[in-house]
């Protein structure tokens, strides 16, 4: 390999060293993009802010730092809902009695197959976490896998409400929040990530999730920051 | 917080420790999910290894990881080659005059706008890295975004050969190839992904990226365990 | 025109006259696909036989040519059921406050508003017509348009099921049956529409959209001849 | 049934006869939909007018009325030129060696086997007809079935044009404008079909067609008064 680069280098003046892209690189993780933020235009999805995650000791799928960010999530519920900004929440629930689930889900390590006894009753009802309960009238949507609009009407919904900017909260960050922010960049949403009030089950992911978002799909900002930008442009 | 888990904690046995479920969750990351993979029902997704990111010097999204492992990458294309399972290759690349890109790809930090010279034969022919070059009738996939689904027609395609099973290797492993992992999961496919055939810009990522592909989305295995559990099926 | 065409055959012997083209067409209208239909890999798509289109009487949206196929449609439901083939009711119904609904949907004809009263109970339960009430277990998708695959996981479902073919039963026969037959012909199904047990609003469309549908889409035939290439095959 | 409707009938006082609803069905057929259309949201999309269908005496599918339709095709598209309506133009051709064609659609009666020589030079090139010929900079889309949104980038390439509303023109009425029609309104577009410009190679099924897009789908008007429409809003 390193004969390969030297006999490169030699052979071409203008070219990018191993350190200056890996310089790059290293950089860009640690930026934003920037785009205009409009609240008019913008909506906030709560993930999955659910029993099963959210509500202490009840399932082994519980994440404790859901539970931690949950004063601040309803902080952000309530700006939005002060601003009319559209508030939507997805849940993990059963829908068409399990037969819409991706088909290799149930071999996934975290199902905690034979580690935990089999409990029908979890991810069926997707009954949102009591202190985010959604008001009448905002849209909740239960959904069959981790990403929020793959076999749901989310971009429908959202093309009606006249939205084209997502703000992103809730748990996990590196599953259902992730999956949900790649597919809301992909169909051309600006794609905001509250980087306090998602969560997940191991601090490190939590970090690198946030990473490649924001070099990529996002922009990550705690959400003190992002009720800012939506006050300033409102 | 420790108040209320004290709390429900006094109000019911059966119940789950803040200890236990990130145990639980901390074990589900180190494994792996298991399923059937059978040779005949098996295509190999080779993403973007593209001059962009594997020349080496030529450009400023040289990913110098991903130039290592082409020797790896040539191997598992080849084996796949022998035993007829499809060969697919994707390059992020000119569609429609760009016009298909997603909205706000362009003010990302990974376009490093503003820190290098604007080349604008960058990402337009999608040529691969000529140590892998497609044979005659291998289908090349030109995308205009991370996810080789999106707004393509790779799902039918791989339809279309009777596939079900992708192996997924390239780079860079937390945008193209997890954002096409997570894709595939979804659509229903037992997905793959190859530890030390999928490379990315920065070490720290490349595990964590694998760690929740592994525990949410797909087997993660090097690719001589892949190779095995194809030769074991075949 | 004349002329051009003249030209054209004086330049070329192998060519193909208005004449010919015309008589080709017409005959492939009359004609049907062939494609094997195996009963354990199909399913039964009863697409929106609800009180609405019904119910005689109940609401201006009634088909009376639909409440003439019941006794047929339950029929191919009974002989599905009783060869274990998977049967999928459809309802076009409210589905996250009707907020997902196509846009311009609401300014269409077909939605005679002006014409009669305004009632908010047509259309939003979804209740299929008791003669051919669902069982338990049977899967019944709410959608908010014509088309029963888009926005919906019906696809996923039908994999899960390991089915490839559809055979489409219902109503209205040029918008939600025609439309879910489009839909599934691109996503790869075999498509079966039965001619004696679709129905429509003019007894003319109800054969037009037989014609387009047989040419290019679907194998269409009498509800009686989908039973027997089923028992033949069984 | 006559009995069952009589019962009904007497059990209720407000109710809808069979000749009620089939008068406000006929009437709604020979409606239209009314929306706003702005030009400046607006896209013109060219439907498969290539050589394979327009270019007389060529194949067994040239469809002689789509050559008739030419110069009024290119009257709309100089409009669309002339006031920056980016006009889109699609053709049925190889994408990735026909592996991504819809996998029944090989045994449809509309791909005449067996009745005309086989020549694998059509639909692979997919070249629009000359006098219509796309200009540098216009888009065009290779398309692997009838419908234009498909496994296409279309509605990317549409938000990106910042556009709400599709005109479309082209052929076969029946096949792919009419399915593309479908797709645009479960996309929340605006459809405009031109009644003038659209073709197919059966009068009766070019009015069939249009009447059920216009009942349900689409706002159907001849070209002139599309141009007029467009004119009064520009």
């Amino acid at each position: 390999m390193t004969e390969t680069l030297a006999g490169t280098a030699r052979r071409k003046s203008r070219r990018y060293s191993e350190r200056d892209v890996l310089q790059l690189a290293a950089k860009a993780y640690s930026e934003n993009p920037s785009f205009e933020v409009k609240p008019e235009r913008t909506a906030l999805l709560v993930i999955d802010m659910q029993d099963e995650f959210v509500k202490p000791h009840w399932t082994p799928f519980w994440v404790p730092a859901a539970t931690r960010i949950v004063k601040r999530v309803k902080r952000l519920v309530d700006y939005c809902r002060r601003k009319n900004i559209p508030v939507i929440f997805t849940a993990f629930a059963e829908t068409h009695s399990f037969l819409d689930r991706p088909r290799t889900g149930a071999f996934m390590p975290n199902r905690y197959k034979g580690k935990v006894p089999d409990d029908s009753s979890y991810f069926r009802d997707g009954r949102i976490w009591r202190e985010l309960s959604p008001r009448e009238g905002e849209v909740v949507i239960h959904k069959p896998s981790y990403g929020s609009f793959y076999d749901t009407p989310l971009e429908s919904i959202l093309k009606n409400l006249g939205r084209d900017t997502v703000i992103i909260c809730g748990t996990l960050t590196n599953f259902c929040c992730g999956t949900t922010a790649r597919q809301a960049y992909e169909r051309g949403f600006k794609v905001i990530v509250g980087s306090d009030v998602t969560a997940t089950d191991d601090p490190e992911l939590q970090e690198a999730e946030l990473k490649t978002l924001r070099k990529g799909f996002a922009m990550v900002a705690p959400s003190a920051r992002i009720i800012k930008v939506l006050e300033r442009n409102g």
